[in-house]
């Protein structure tokens, strides 16, 4: 639940004339945003934000901003569908490096980088903790990508907006707090997820580079203002107490032990170990996992119930990757879990096109 | 004033998720656009509409889904400065056509829009009433252009965001009232002025084309939904009674006057005849309307306070245009307009470069 006493706080304010806001958000709403990085060592001044309609437009500022027509940014793939459709719909070509389920997804080398940079490579976007891979990515893999990204004078844009995921006491890292890369790293970031608030629609886009800040600003501009209501309400959820996390990470690492407790025990399937977010990504004995996820919503039931998964082939760039893969969110509660589980093991039993 | 009634279904509201929407928007609110519209002879399915972050969203989806990098919007000039930062972040280029304070702001000829028609043109974008000029456009003069739009095949965005500020017993025509057009029309809406309501960023994409519709559905997609609780608060609004326009009609109809007879007793200050919005421009007889902006600001007061305007050449595409013209917006209330008008009277009367 999206934390109540903000809400509250929302409910109560002055709404005489609803008006816009700068452009780059309430400064005070700005202010508090930056005492609630600093408890996580990530220095921002307001200065340094952008307020945006959801991480969304943050995400799309970010491409726009960094990039011409023309240009590419490279993704390590599997990654979050829309960050496609951002891309192609301002002509910037997505360039895909892989990463596997094999490697538990593990963020791809420098070199495999370096392979993927032409002349036109403008950022590296990643994802930390990934949507849709649940992988959290360690210091030392993000130092190495950060090398990188100084030596090719590249941005790296870093969606963060997982940030508050995190499991088996493992701790993230953000881009911010990497030495040398404050000139490069464009922070993506969102209330959506931290405070079960997707539909509030307040985001940020946060850089302390001067020249891209000043581009972004342009384009906020051009659309005015984030919400000022929905501002409030991202205030006042700056004050939500840590208790708030630390329950809300109990249930998702319950849920998180539940699924891979349940798929540990299905026959051919396999899957990473994820440490962040609340996806992961699954390689089911299926030819094709997007024919098998129609075939339970269309030819399946299991006790007058089926279960929905996104197919993964819609997070690979790469034709052909992630063919046998699907996604699964563990947003539901523990008993729907239990029976979504038994719907896939079920299905899996009879499925006719099964391969084990 | 924001309608009261309206926030306070927004205060009361269920809250404790929230949630996405659908991306074109909550259907309920769709469907009472929908009945809204019916009462201007709009007629409109909610299958036709995609609500928006804001009246700016619902332009910079039109002009993406209309327009490749590399093609042409035809905009009447002066107009809203905004129109030129989306359109060049897309690499959409603005081509004016002038019209001018001569000639009362009318809307260009078919035959000047002709002339400035390409291979590459995909549409013409008109705001009416206009922002920046208060011109409300006559139903022949729409004809006229509707004419043109279907004979070359175009598409026709139109800003219709002051439909409900028309002054002189003026009825507004909507272009989705004009025969034939249906396919042509993309219309473009806001509750950020209807309902005194800018922070709520709630607008609306209107189009019958099909094609047009899915194309900006595919963006409304990659940046997820609009706002859910902002969404309530403008289902609300719907309900604002016919009073609450008559009201504020009846407020900026007062102010409008105010400002023009004040500005008739000002020597060497020409206007046009505004007839709807809240927006007007004037000349004044100074070279440079920026400078002597910039110079109210810096150098002059009277009784200890000056006033600002928006020098009207941010509003021309055409370079040199507009120069010695600016656009008063009659958003105070009576006692201000009236201190206002004092100082520009007797910033006129003392400005070392006045050219009279």
């Amino acid at each position: 639940e999206t934390p109540a006493a903000a809400v509250e706080v929302m409910r109560r304010a002055d709404y005489r004339v609803i008006e816009y806001t700068h452009s780059a958000g309430v400064e005070s709403y700005r202010r508090a945003l930056s005492a609630f990085y600093a408890q996580y060592g990530i220095s921002l001044s307001h200065e340094e934000m952008i307020v945006t309609n959801g991480g969304s437009e943050a995400l799309f500022f970010a491409v726009l901003a960094a990039c011409d027509a023309g240009d590419e940014i490279i993704i390590p793939e599997p990654f979050y569908a829309n960050y496609n459709g951002f891309s192609e719909s301002t002509d910037v070509h997505v360039v895909a490096v892989p990463s596997s389920i094999g490697d538990n997804f593990a963020l791809p080398k420098a070199e495999d980088f370096e392979r993927a940079i032409t002349p036109r490579t403008r950022a590296i976007l990643i994802c930390n903790p990934s949507n849709p891979t649940g992988k959290l990515y360690s210091r030392e893999e993000l130092e190495q990508l950060a090398e990188l990204v100084r030596r090719h004078d590249l941005y790296l844009i870093a969606d963060e907006v997982y940030r508050d995921f995190c499991y088996d006491g493992l701790q993230h890292v953000s881009t911010l707090t990497i030495e040398g890369l404050e000139e490069h790293v464009i922070m993506i970031d969102s209330i959506s997820k931290r405070y079960s608030a997707c539909g509030a629609r307040i985001g940020v886009l946060a850089t302390k580079n001067k020249a891209l800040y000043s581009a972004a600003m342009r384009l906020a501009q051009a659309r005015l203002s984030p919400s000022s209501v929905m501002q409030v309400l991202a205030e006042a959820l700056c004050q939500t107490p840590r208790s708030y996390f630390e329950q809300v990470n109990t249930e998702y690492d319950m849920r998180r032990k539940l699924v891979l407790d349940r798929l540990s025990k299905m026959q051919g399937v396999k899957y990473g170990q994820p440490s962040g977010a609340f996806y992961l990504i699954a390689e089911l004995p299926v030819e094709d996992a997007d024919e098998f996820a129609q075939w339970l919503l269309s030819d399946f039931e299991h006790k007058g119930e089926t279960v929905m998964f996104a197919p993964a082939s819609g997070f690979y760039a790469t034709k052909g990757s992630g063919k046998k893969e699907v996604r699964i969110a563990y947003v539901l509660c523990a008993a729907d879990l239990h029976k979504a589980m038994d719907c896939l093991q079920a299905a899996l039993a009879v499925y006719p096109k099964r391969t084990i």
